[in-house]
C-alpha cells in the first residue's frame, strides 16, 4: 500500500511517499519558491538526491515536476498507482472533528475556514484541487493540525471576550501541532507500556513554531496555541503571550498602525525580536558573549517552564514530559534549562544522558529518583498523516 | 501619629485616617462623582455615617468637603494636624523602585508615567497637588502598586516583542496590586512563623481586578498583570490573557475598529463578556440555571488554577497559597473550585472550614495532610500605605 503525504503551502509543496506495509518512507522532497522566476524541486530516494531548478508557476506545475522526479527516481511512475493521498491542513476551524475523505463539501468547508488561516488554507486547497486532477480515482484524505485539540473542554478553549461575537466569528482556542502531539504521545505511552487512553502527558513541540499540549487519557485537554499559532510560547519570530494592552499603547503612540500588528507580532517578535536571531541554534551559539541572546534563551525556557507547571495543575497526574520538534529534539541546553529546578514536579533529568548528542533516537532522560518520565521523541507528522489516511481509506463505507 | 491615606481617581477620592500608635482606622470615606451635577461625600467614624450630596467640581473642592466631614465628625480639625499623607499611585513605571517623599521632581516623574496609566495617574496627580496646597508643612508620600514587583528578573518582565521598541517606549510587565500582595504575604509569613525574607508564596488577589503573584524570599518574582492591569486572570470586565491574533482577526473582519480595542478588552470582556454579569456574586447566584454563568465561573477558576501551577514551577517550593480581595475573601465556592484536584501540589483544603462564612478574619483552610498551607487573609492596602508613609517620614534625612 503506497500513500503520498502532501503539505501544500502558499509557495511550496512538501511531500513524502510511504510504503505502509512497514511504514517505510521511500521518497521525500520539496517544491519551493512556486511562482518565483527560479523555483527549486528536490527529491531524495534510495540514498540519492534529484534536483531541478526551473520556473514553476503554480501548484499544478509543481505537482507535475514532483511526478517527473518520482519517475526519474523510479519510486513511482504515476500518481494513479497510489492507494491514497493524505493532505496536511493547518486549520479545521469548528468544522472538522476528525480526518476526512475529501469531497466537494469538505473542500467548501476548508475554504470557509480560510479567514482563520489566511496564510495556510488557500495553499492547502490549491494543493488538494490540483492533486485530485492529477490522480483521478485515488482517494484523498485531509488531516488537520487542529483536530487533536477538539477534545478540549469549553472552559479551556473559550476566551473571556464578548460571547456572542466569539460565537458568530468562531473566535476560540483551536490549537495546532495536533498531529505531532498525538504522534509523540502515542509513542511515549507505548514506550512506557501504558494504554494510550490512560496516558497523561505534557507534550512540548519546540521548533520554529512551538506549542505545549496537556494530554489526559490520550486526549488533548489544553494547548498553548490559540485561535492562531501566535499565542503561547515564545517562538522564532512570534511573540507568544503578551499583554494585549501593549498593542493599544503602541497604536496610541503612533509607533504601530493597526494593519502592521500582524507582521509585528508574527514576523518581528519572538527570539528574533529580542536578540536578532530567530534560530535557537544561533541564539545558543552567541549567548555566552551576547546578553540579549542570553535573555532570549532564558525567556524562552522560562515560558516553557511556566506552561509545564500550569498543565501539571490541570492534569493532576503526569506520566511523562515529552520533548519534540527541532529545538526539543536537538537542543540539550534548552531541555536542561527547562527541567532545572522542577524536582517539585518530580522532574529530574540526567545531565549526561541529556547532553549525549550521539543519540538522536527516542530516549528517556531521567535520573532514577524522577517521578515523571522525560522523553525525547523525534516527531513524524508525515507518518502520522499517512497512518490517518490509511485508516480513513480502509474504513470507507463501513 | 495621624496619617491620612488618599486614593484619588479621575472622579473620586477614597480616604482613610489612621492613628499609627495602634494602627487604628479612625475614619474612612469617599468623595465620588466629582465633576457631576450631584456629587456624593461620605465619611464613617465612631460608628456614625456623615453624608453630603452637593456639586463638587474638582479634586480641590473634593478635599474641602472631606475636611468639612472630618471637622463635623470631630476626627480631625485641619489637615495641618496630620503627621503625613500617603497617596496610592497605580503606576510607577520604570521610574520608581520604592515609596517616595513627594517633591517637584517626584510629581514630574509621575506625570511622565501617565501615558502608561492614562485612567489613573492624572487623577492621582490632581489629588497630590491639591492635598499639598491644603496641608502645607505636612509631608506627603507616594506608594506605588507597581513597586513590589520591581524585584522581578528581566526574563520574567520582558515581552518577546522587538527589544528596542520596548526599551524606548517602556513596554514591559510591571504588575499591580503590589501593596496588597505584599501586605497579605507578610501577614501569612507571620502567621506561619517564617521570616518574611525566607517566605515563598503564591498570592491571589481576586476582586473586580484580579492578579496572581509569585513571591520568593518575600519578593515578587512574577505576576499575572503586565504593562497594564489587563493581562492575566479573567476579571469582572477585563479579558485577561487572549491570543492577540483575535484582535487582528476582528479588525480585519471590520467587527472592531482599532480605537475600540481598549474598551472592548477592558469594559466588555471578562465575566461580563461571557455571561452578562461582572460581579462574581451574581455569577455564582445564577450559575445553577444559567450555562453561560457556569462557564464564566469555570473559566475564571481554571485560569487561576493554571497560574498556581505555573508559579509553583517558578518557585520550586511554596509555603502558602493566599486568597485575598473581594472574591478571594468572600467566595468559598470559587476557592473550592480553584483548589480542587490540586493535591499533586500539596494543596488540600477542608470543605467545612472553607464554607464557614461566620469567619471573616485571617484563617487557614487546610486539611491535615496538606503540604502547602492555604490562607484567607483580608487585604488592607490602606494600612500598608499608612505604614509605608510612616516609615518614609521617619527615615527622612537619615
Amino acid at each position: 500500500m503506497k500513500i503520498l503525504v502532501l503539505n501544500s503551502g502558499s509557495s511550496s509543496i512538501k511531500f513524502q511517499l510511504f510504503l505502509m506495509q512497514n511504514e517505510e518512507s521511500i521518497a521525500s522532497g520539496i517544491i519551493e519558491q512556486i511562482g518565483a522566476e527560479k523555483s527549486r524541486a528536490v527529491l531524495k530516494a534510495n540514498g540519492k538526491v534529484y534536483e531541478k531548478f526551473l520556473p514553476i508557476q503554480d501548484h499544478h506545475e509543481g505537482l507535475e515536476v514532483m511526478n517527473e522526479l518520482f519517475r526519474e527516481s523510479n519510486t513511482l511512475h504515476d500518481l494513479s498507482e497510489l492507494d491514497g493521498i493524505g493532505h496536511r491542513i493547518v486549520h479545521g476551524g469548528e468544522n472538522f472533528f476528525s480526518s476526512m475523505l475529501v469531497n466537494d463539501e469538505v473542500i467548501k468547508k476548508i475554504e470557509e475556514t480560510s479567514p482563520l488561516a489566511p496564510l495556510h488554507n488557500p495553499g492547502h486547497i490549491a494543493g488538494i484541487k490540483n492533486a485530485m486532477q492529477s490522480s483521478k480515482n485515488v482517494p484523498h484524505v485531509v488531516v488537520f493540525d487542529t483536530v487533536f485539540h477538539q477534545s478540549m473542554p469549553e472552559y479551556a478553549y473559550r476566551y473571556a471576550l464578548p460571547y456572542e461575537i466569539c460565537k458568530e466569528h468562531h473566535i476560540r482556542k483551536y490549537g495546532f501541532h495536533g498531529t505531532s502531539h498525538n504522534y509523540v504521545c502515542k509513542r511515549a505511552a507505548t514506550l512506557m507500556g501504558i494504554d494510550h487512553d490512560k496516558f497523561n502527558a505534557i507534550s512540548l513541540h519546540l521548533g520554529n513554531g512551538a506549542s505545549v499540549c496537556a494530554v489526559q487519557n490520550g486526549k488533548s485537554v489544553d494547548t498553548s496555541m490559540g485561535l492562531s499559532p501566535l499565542e503561547g510560547l515564545i517562538m522564532g519570530t512570534r511573540s507568544g503571550d503578551i499583554d494585549p494592552a501593549a498593542l493599544v499603547y503602541l497604536l496610541n503612540a503612533n509607533v504601530l498602525k493597526w494593519d502592521e500588528i500582524d507582521t509585528f507580532l508574527n514576523k518581528k517578535s519572538g527570539l528574533f525580536g529580542i536578540c536578532g536571531s530567530s534560530d535557537m541554534r544561533d541564539v545558543v551559539a552567541k549567548m555566552q558573549s551576547d546578553e540579549r541572546a542570553k535573555l532570549a534563551f532564558d525567556m524562552f525556557c522560562y515560558r516553557v517552564k511556566k506552561y509545564i507547571g500550569a498543565y501539571y495543575a490541570v492534569l493532576g497526574r503526569v506520566d511523562a514530559i515529552i520533548f519534540t520538534g527541532g529545538i526539543g529534539e536537538n537542543a540539550p541546553n534548552t531541555r536542561q534549562k527547562i527541567c532545572d529546578d522542577l524536582k517539585i514536579l518530580g522532574i529530574h533529568i540526567n545531565h549526561d544522558l541529556n547532553f549525549d548528542t550521539s543519540n538522536s533516537s527516542e530516549r528517556c532522560l531521567d535520573e532514577d529518583d524522577a517521578r515523571t518520565k522525560v522523553f525525547v521523541i523525534p516527531t513524524n507528522e508525515e507518518l502520522e498523516i499517512a497512518r490517518e489516511t490509511k485508516k480513513i481509506i480502509e474504513n470507507r463505507g463501513k
